[in-house]
């Protein structure tokens, strides 16, 4: 029998901007273009978070979807939601917020809270309708 | 025989936050809550003019799609687009951005602009996938 | 200026079947199909909750979201959210769940109670992604 | 006590081109763009037939779905999937094929085939999901 | 030359509930939560089936779509559909129905029947649209 | 540290037929079913490209999404949007356009127009939203 992966998807919505500060405003431009803007611009974050495991005999679940949903609002929802990615969040603090980063950032971040019984699997973030990333450590 | 209502959808990520300036810090919070995050946050928002009309009989068109995504795009898109909404837009400086505010100013910045032909109808904005805001003037 | 519409979006879970006590089996099955299925069948419902109103020249609100938020999860969610349709909720009691009714008892549920300065203006209730019953009163 | 509308979602696949044949094919080009490609593009059509009633004392119906799905099915989705809006339909032969033209075509050809107890009350179809059109007679 | 990976996707709604015989009351709602409703609760469940295989040279198919939809309706969606999934099907009796049971109940009920030429790679089940479960043998 | 996967979303609007020329007509409509229609019919093609690479340490990107997004254009959607399948594109001539047959294609068409530092991992096809395909070379 093989392991079965269990996603849950919360949403986030952030203030951010792609920017260098040893660069010069044109060079910020020229590889950023308009997620450069100086006062920022924001997405709604789609976040997928998958565990895998063997289902419980008696439950017939790998994780509570409720626990497993608490722990991404308290790491994750709770200091992304409504914030500024560049300035507001401590445990990205310093890193260029594109999807890519931030998905990685995540990782880190749920990979040793996870329940007994179950293990990290992939981070998926959705920035808009037109980009995701993904991450399996 | 009866009006044909045409709608055409566009999307634009900005930055915004809910704050009365002549209000204490706390008032924000207790009337804007997570909204009120000095540093920003952002969304994806999705639009949708409705026009209406009488197809004509011979292209069939009650207004010329492409025409009409190039309006929304100039007078719309290009000027929220990755901006923040309480700092970078003319047409709404000095007004609160709410979704309800938006759909207001959306329709009064594209009520002249309409090709000849059709009407503008409707302005519907969806600020995430739980709240959205029509106007009908 | 006309009014603004504002729409909140809230989801439930529920269980219910088709069946009229008074009628044989064999006319349950002839006139509701497999909805008359006798040991249930459910769905996941998607509500959408529409009020009218000026938006307020401060606050740029017709209704405060969060506070139309908790009235429709105080009144509808609440009692419907991993509930029974036909057995478990008092102000459905004695109701064929069909969407339809469904609609028209959410409305008599909320209309009493929208905040101050906004109007309940339209029920909307998706029952699948093929199906959906709107109510205006 | 008000009606309540229901709205029953069906889909069908379809290719078309937008082309005049008293116009040349420079003029063609300049008023369809790229929908006037002499080969033919397609769309996967989403269609809500949306219609208006008192729901049944008994059943709560005021319309058996499945009927409204069979008579959508009969009247619409047969001759339009999988043909050719230009060339392979009775009821739209000769109509330019836009999304304004088929929702009245559509209504045109349902009005007088709806169940007793309920009213046609719109059609919308969406072509892409940038663009839809509607009609309420 | 890699494999090809083709998706089908179909859907049902069902009434289940998640509770443990054994159990106290009490212990099943500290454990399930309101998913321990005693009248049960339900959901409209999305189901892709990913089957595997390399393209016919002739039909550019791994599997005729329309085959595999028949698969799945006969050995998935027909038992399923419009059913309580604790009481109604053979197939899952005594299975605590958890999106992660279902998930390798579903496969170990399709893993022999795929048609000639392709084999099964994946289910993938959405509860809701914030829950999915997968599983590849 | 392990690689991160890039997912940008293209959309196209194509015509086309399922259909062998040395068979008969019966038996295309035997294997093909309504997708032999002689005038063809059409789909709402959404695409998703994968790539995967390490985040550069000052960008923060694998790729550039709007370099990426260029190239698809140039290579994909330009040749196949409004096109149809069987006659009009170059780079998959004489080739069945099934959804298997042609995230083969686009995969051949793109896996060495990658840009530097990252490499094509997955091509996805949704034909409908009931089927799709994917490829990973």
């Amino acid at each position: 029998m093989g392991k079965v992966y269990l996603t849950r998807i919360e949403k986030f919505n952030s203030a951010h901007k792609l920017w260098v500060e040893a660069w010069s405003e044109e060079k910020n431009y020229e590889v950023f273009g308009k997620c450069a803007n100086p006062n920022w611009h924001g997405h709604n974050y789609t976040l997928e978070v998958t565990v895998s495991g063997i289902p419980d005999a008696i439950t017939g679940f790998i994780v509570d979807a409720k626990e497993l949903s608490s722990i991404i609002k308290e790491y994750i929802v709770e200091p992304l939601d409504h914030r500024n990615l560049n300035l507001d969040v401590a445990f990205i603090r310093g890193l260029m917020p594109t999807t890519e980063n931030l998905v990685m950032a995540i990782w880190n971040q749920l990979v040793s809270k996870m329940p007994e019984g179950c293990a990290l699997y992939r981070i998926k973030l959705h920035e808009t309708d037109k980009i995701y990333a993904e991450y399996l450590g």
